[in-house]
C-alpha cells in the first residue's frame, strides 16, 4: 500500500473504461487508477465523469471490492456515493467507510427537481445516520447543471451544524467561481474543491484545498504540479499551461475526449468507448483532438504514457 | 386473476406506502393496487408519483415479484423500467416482460444532459436488444420538467422506424398540450397518454389512448368514468369535474397530497409518510387540504373508499 496522505490536493474522477459487450474493463480500470496514484492523483472513482450513474449499484459495489483487493490505497480514495434511492446512498457509502476510503463524494438525489432545504437535509442526516461510523467523512457535490438539485450555502451550514465531524468539505462544478468564493467566505474548516483546475490557484489563494478535475485523468502531474507549488514565483504561468490544455478538451464532449487522449496516448483504442446514452468520438473528432493536441505551446507529460 | 383488457384507458402511477422505518410498507402497497384495478385503472406501478428513483432496483424487484405472487393480473401493469443505468434498465424491463406485464414506460436515462439524439437512440435500442423479448412493449416517459432529458419527436419517429412492434407509445407529462397534439398529429398506431386527466377527453377526441396521472390514485373511477364516456353528451360536464379536483390536489405538493387524501378517507394517517428526499405533509397543510376536498362542488367517489 502506497503511503497514506490527505484528500488535499488533486484527485481525478477515473473514467471508466468498456469492453465491447459494454461491462466494465476491469482490467484497464485498475491500470488507470494505479497510473493516476502514481502521479500524485487522488482516485474520485465513480464521479460524472466516471459514467458512475450508467453503471448498476452492483457494479459500483464490484468496482470498489476490486480497488480494496488490488492493493490500491483506499485511504486515496473519495467515491461517489450519492444516488436518487436512499438505500443505494447508505449501501454505497457504508461500503466504502468498511474499504477505508479517504472520504465519499455525494451528489444530492436528483430525480425530483425543486426540493425542499428540509427534504435534502432529512436525505443527507439518513445517509449519515444509517451508515452510523464515526469514520465517514462526507464531501458534498455541487453540480446542478447535471443533477438539476444545487446544494444551497444554507444547507450547507446547516448540515456542518449538525454534523462538524463527518460533513467536511464540498466539490464546486457550478463553474461558478463566486459560488466558490461564497463558500471559501463563509465556511471555515471545510475543504473546498473547484471542479475545474482552471480556478486551482485561484482557489488555493482562497484557502481551498484542491482540485477535483476530469481533466486530471489525462494531464495529472502538470496540475499536481500546480497544487504542489500554488505558492511558487511562477504559479501564475504553471496556471496558464493546464488551462491551456484544459480548454483543448472543453472543445469536445468531455468524457469521450478525456478517453480519446487516453486511447491516443496509450495507442489503445479500447479506450474509445462509452457507455450509452453517452456517444464516443467519431474518426473526424479523434483527428481534431490530434491536432489541438499537437498544436499545444508545451510537452504534456500525460501523451508520453505507457499503460 | 381479473380478465385481461388493452392498456388503453386510465392508469394510476401507484403511490408507495412507507413504514415507520422507511422501507416499503408491502400490505399497503398491495392493498392500494387492488383497490384501483377494482374501479378499473391500470397500474403504472414505478412511476414519478411512485417514487419509484426512491427505489433501489431490488425493492423495485421484489415489488414486482409481490404483485405477480399476489395474483394481480399482471397484463394491466406498465411499470416504470427506465433507468440512468442501461443494466438497471434491461434487467428491470426483463423481468417485467417475464412477468407478463402489459407494457413498460420508460424514462430516459437522466443524469447526463444534453444528450444527442443518438446517444438516446442507442440507449434504448441496447434495452429493447438486450431484453430480447418480442413480447416487450415500451412506452416512452416524456416529463423533462423532472428528467431534464426530453423525448424529441425526431427520437420517436426513429424508434418507431426500427421498432414498430415493440415501441408502441408515450406518456406526455410535460403538461404542454401542444406537444402532445404535435405527436397526436405526427404518428399513427401509437399509444399517446396525456399525463394529466385535465386533458383526458381533448386527447381522446385527437385519438389519443387515455392517460396516466397521479391522481388517478385518489380519484379513479371519475376518471375511468370520463374515459367510459368521453364520446357522450355530458363529456365536458364529467372532464370539468375531475378538473375541478385535480386543481385542489395542484395546490399542494403532488406525490404527499396525494397521500394525504387517502389518509384522510381511508383514516389511516400511516399513509401519510413519504420517503427523502420528498418530504411529508404537515399538520396545516393536511388541514387546508381538508377544507379544500370540502369545498368541492361535488361529491368524490374515492373519498368514501374504506381499505
Amino acid at each position: 500500500m502506497a503511503e497514506s496522505r490527505s484528500l488535499k490536493g488533486v484527485l481525478a474522477p477515473v473514467v471508466t473504461p468498456f469492453a465491447a459487450d459494454l461491462q466494465v474493463d476491469t482490467t484497464r480500470w485498475t491500470s488507470h487508477c494505479r497510473w493516476l496514484l502514481s502521479q500524485g492523483c487522488g482516485l474520485a472513482i465513480f464521479g460524472t465523469n466516471s459514467e458512475a450513474n450508467s453503471l448498476s449499484m452492483d457494479e459500483r459495489l464490484r468496482l470498489l471490492e476490486l480497488a480494496a483487493s488490488s492493493g490500491i490505497d483506499t485511504s486515496r480514495l473519495m467515491p461517489g456515493t450519492g444516488a436518487c434511492a436512499l438505500p443505494d446512498a447508505v449501501a454505497l457509502t457504508s461500503r466504502a467507510v468498511r474499504h477505508g476510503c479517504g472520504g465519499v463524494l455525494m451528489l444530492p438525489p436528483f430525480y425530483y427537481k425543486g426540493l425542499s432545504e428540509d427534504g435534502l437535509f432529512a436525505f443527507y442526516s439518513e445517509v449519515i445516520q444509517q451508515v452510523g461510523d464515526d469514520r465517514l467523512r462526507v464531501y458534498l457535490y455541487h453540480i446542478p447543471q447535471m443533477s438539476g438539485v444545487p446544494i444551497e450555502l444554507d444547507l450547507i451550514e446547516r448540515l456542518l451544524k449538525e454534523y462538524p465531524e463527518t460533513v467536511v468539505g464540498i466539490k464546486d462544478s457550478s463553474g461558478n467561481w463566486p459560488n466558490t468564493k461564497a463558500m471559501l467566505d463563509r465556511f471555515d474548516d471545510f475543504d473546498i474543491y473547484c471542479g475545474s483546475e482552471a480556478f486551482l490557484l485561484e482557489n488555493m489563494r482562497s484557502g481551498g484545498a484542491g482540485c477535483i478535475s476530469a481533466t486530471a485523468n489525462v494531464n495529472p502531474s502538470a496540475i499536481v504540479d500546480l497544487f504542489d507549488n500554488w505558492k511558487s514565483d511562477d504559479a501564475e504561468e504553471r496556471q496558464a499551461k493546464v488551462t491551456e490544455f484544459r480548454k483543448v478538451i472543453e472543445g469536445f464532449p468531455m468524457i469521450a475526449a478525456l478517453k480519446a487522449v487516453i486511447a491516443i496516448s496509450s495507442g489503445d483504442d479500447e479506450w474509445l468507448r462509452t457507455r450509452p446514452p453517452l456517444g464516443a468520438f467519431n474518426g473526424d473528432m479523434l483527428e481534431r483532438l490530434r491536432g489541438r493536441l499537437d498544436g499545444l505551446s508545451f510537452e504534456m507529460p500525460g501523451l508520453s504514457r505507457v499503460q
